[in-house]
């Protein structure tokens, strides 16, 4: 494992070393991980937390870090020897991969010294931010095509661990496979891909290309037809190879389309090859889609069995950052807590203060999610009395949920520096996902005009928030 | 080194097993890697063409990516054991990192045994797509700016690798440091960072927390003075605690500005500062900036020193993938080229054949760049007589150029499998991106408008795709 303790923004190593001199540097701190709303994802789907919890627990710096750290000529060696021992000894409470989560919902906290706090902001919002980004996005593009989602975007990722993360973010989203080798490895994700034009020209003729493919993988033919006139060569050269499979014992796969009008051209490939007896051959489509792509040809009643997907998935094109932050919720004094608040001229970008617990409240009748309830840790929510949800800024707007049951979206990750929550299979990860995103009403998570799904404080945290923004400006 | 080499498409090794059962292994392919026109990057800084490098040189699949190949139940075991044996014994061509370069111009070429030359396509294409990416809109931004821009985007960043590569193609792209320690580590790149609003918060004021910050870091002081309210508290509490630095015989760095008008708060901070006798404290602004809103802020007369850009650098945010592709040129029978063209519909995308060579022409009177010129691999540029350019597509389009001098943009970085290019420091990457910048007109690199510079083909090369393109369809 890479060891990827260096991987932080120089001011957490600065104010490291700040707290230390002050001795603060053991003082609890608690810092929360959400996102704000943005106008292309109105629900999100967590990912991130697996590779989170690994690099947590694998925490420390080397002889050289320490030693590169020293030719910044910035820390001095009481500092130094002091990080040179440092692991990460705190707790972590975080939702699980897959879980379906929304804006100002602090989805993973750490509670730990200040120093070590501080230290790990950055790569845990790199990983969250970056993973969870394009689970969500996956999601959507899944959830658009009805399945049969493959991932094929490495070429395009920002990086090699874009590729290899995004893959598994991908799978955790939706997606039944990755074109990307060495994430199926390491994930155990079905890999798939065939050929490319080049083996298509590398050949002195399309129909000698397709023989030849057809010899190399007779159980696992899919054919690229579109390297010179999709209808009139391709399909028709990919029917004869077909056949000949057929008459030697095989059944084909099918073809895959990767430019042109995909509408149009799989509706007539569909119509060939079904003509031809070869109603099972499948209609691959890939091409710089996404979402509203593939809800268009949908739409046109394209016949596109499974979609290879790049990047736009891969990169989350249209918003390529989630904007994930991590903010100070609380400090301990002498056991007691200190909740923190950062205020802000703009009302939701105000901070929830406090150590929190997030709850998910269902109506036991539909077993659909009502809404979510952000209390102080410890309050206890009571299913057997009626609940008073409240607007978390326009406090008029309220309502009150009966026979509903309620669950605590967030799980111990890491108790004093150890993992204790399970390591769950990719498999059981986006499965997971689906059941949850199945407890949602569609109008929440509809690509267009979706309605917002409401994310409650409770009285408590609410009256906390409330005086404390009148009590600001106290610190300046 | 993290080994790589299962970082491809599957279709790589599945065409990788076809061309080996067709005894075509050994044939020797080329392949260019080019990109082409998009709305918003008229010319690109190259980058990645380092890792490129190191990943051809360290290729091999070790036993474990072998028994993942198996068991994937696609290959046969011959083509297992020469995977097993399989090392990048071919030539590559490529520009420099930090040069300045066009669409459709081959910026690497891969010269290799056709199954090596298939298995690194995807890689390469990672590398150089996002490490060409982040460069080019780090120039742009530093154009913007005209210096100073810090590079912070870790924590928004795609994953560690797009974090840690990004923050090098940035530097590439003009940055002057990057806040990523990792990066800063392994390539010796100035690393900056003070203090984040946490470290405010964590003091019972705001005074407190810049004295503490002062007391560690009394040469070091940037102080970041928006938490609570900038010009009221921040500024004025910066400046007490400046003038105890100096009076104990230390000067201030400055202050960051992180929200809020930048231009009017960074004019107004600027007038305190120096009527408080603090005229060379900096003022450093953050918060959501690239090209357009530094522009902007400059127009209005902004008072700001120095610039920390985050997500919209380090994921290219309104282009996250730069598109580039790796196209067949040619391949090789008995030593004999066999030039390759992949036609379409679409004109420009129309690749262009033959193992190529790409030029670049300089006028002798003012050293700036007219024009980049590929030719057929051995064509010579003779700088002694008049050369016609012709526009590639429209051809009546044309112009004669005398008194110039040609430079063959790459070099080969790899021959027979090892590296032979230098390998140059990042420093010197970023002084030869400057000084080939200042090569070009501004018209042809400035934001808005921009004249498109001219990528010309020789006579015999368009002679040559034209006939090809003639002879098209035959394949089929």
């Amino acid at each position: 494992m890479r060891n990827l303790t260096l991987l932080t923004d120089l001011y957490e190593i600065t104010m490291g070393q700040g707290y230390f001199r002050e001795g603060k540097h053991e003082e609890i701190a608690v810092f929360d991980i959400f996102f704000r709303p943005n106008k292309l994802i109105t629900y999100s789907v967590a990912a991130g937390m697996e590779q989170a919890a690994q690099y947590l627990e694998n925490l420390h710096f080397s002889e050289e870090d320490i030693a590169y750290l020293r030719s910044l000529r910035l820390f001095d060696e009481k500092f130094l020897a002091y990080l040179k021992n440092l692991r990460f000894t705190g707790d972590v409470y975080a939702v699980r991969e897959g879980e379906i989560v929304f804006p100002y919902e602090p989805i993973l906290t750490v509670k730990a010294p200040m120093v070590q706090a501080q230290l790990v902001e950055t790569a845990l919002l790199t990983f969250v931010n970056h993973q969870t980004l394009i689970a969500s996005k996956s999601s959507k593009i899944c959830a658009a095509a009805g399945g049969g989602v493959m991932e094929f975007g490495l070429r395009r990722a920002q990086g090699a661990d874009a590729g290899v993360y995004g893959a598994r973010a991908a799978v955790i989203g939706g997606c039944v496979s990755t074109s990307n080798v060495y994430a199926g490895k390491l994930f155990d994700i079905p890999v798939s891909g065939t050929m490319a034009h080049s083996w298509v020209m590398n050949f002195p003729s399309e129909l000698e290309a397709f023989r030849a493919y057809a010899r190399s993988f007779p159980d696992a033919c899919l054919l690229l037809v579109d390297t010179y006139n999709t209808l009139k060569s391709g399909v028709p050269h990919a029917i004869e190879v077909f056949k000949e499979l057929r008459a030697a014992g095989h059944e084909p796969k099918g073809i895959r389309l990767d430019s042109g009008d995909l509408a149009y051209l799989s509706k007539e490939a569909r119509k060939m090859l079904d003509g031809a007896g070869f109603p099972d051959a499948i209609i691959c489509a890939s091409g710089d889609l996404d979402e509203y792509s593939i809800r268009s040809l949908k739409e046109q009643g394209a016949k596109i069995d499974s979609w290879g997907v790049g990047t736009k998935l891969i990169t989350s094109a249209d918003l390529p950052a989630l904007g994930g932050v991590y903010k100070l919720a609380a400090v301990y004094e002498n056991g007691v807590e200190i909740p923190k608040i950062k205020l802000s001229d703009t009302t939701e970008k105000i901070t929830n203060p406090s150590f929190k617990e997030v709850w998910r409240i269902y109506d036991r009748k539909t077993d659909k999610a009502i809404a979510d309830y952000i209390t102080r840790a410890g309050e206890r929510v009571d299913e057997t009395k009626p609940l008073e949800l409240y607007h978390p800024v326009e406090r008029w707007k309220h309502m009150t949920v009966e026979n509903f049951r309620v669950r605590n979206l967030r799980e111990p990750l890491i108790v004093g520096g150890k993992r204790v929550a399970p390591v769950y299979s990719l498999k059981e990860i986006s499965a997971y996902r689906a059941e949850e995103y199945a407890r949602f009403w569609e109008e929440y998570t509809r690509q267009d005009m979706p309605h917002i799904y409401k994310v409650d404080l409770s009285e408590e945290l609410y009256e906390l928030k409330r005086a404390m923004v009148q009590e600001s400006g106290k610190g300046a």
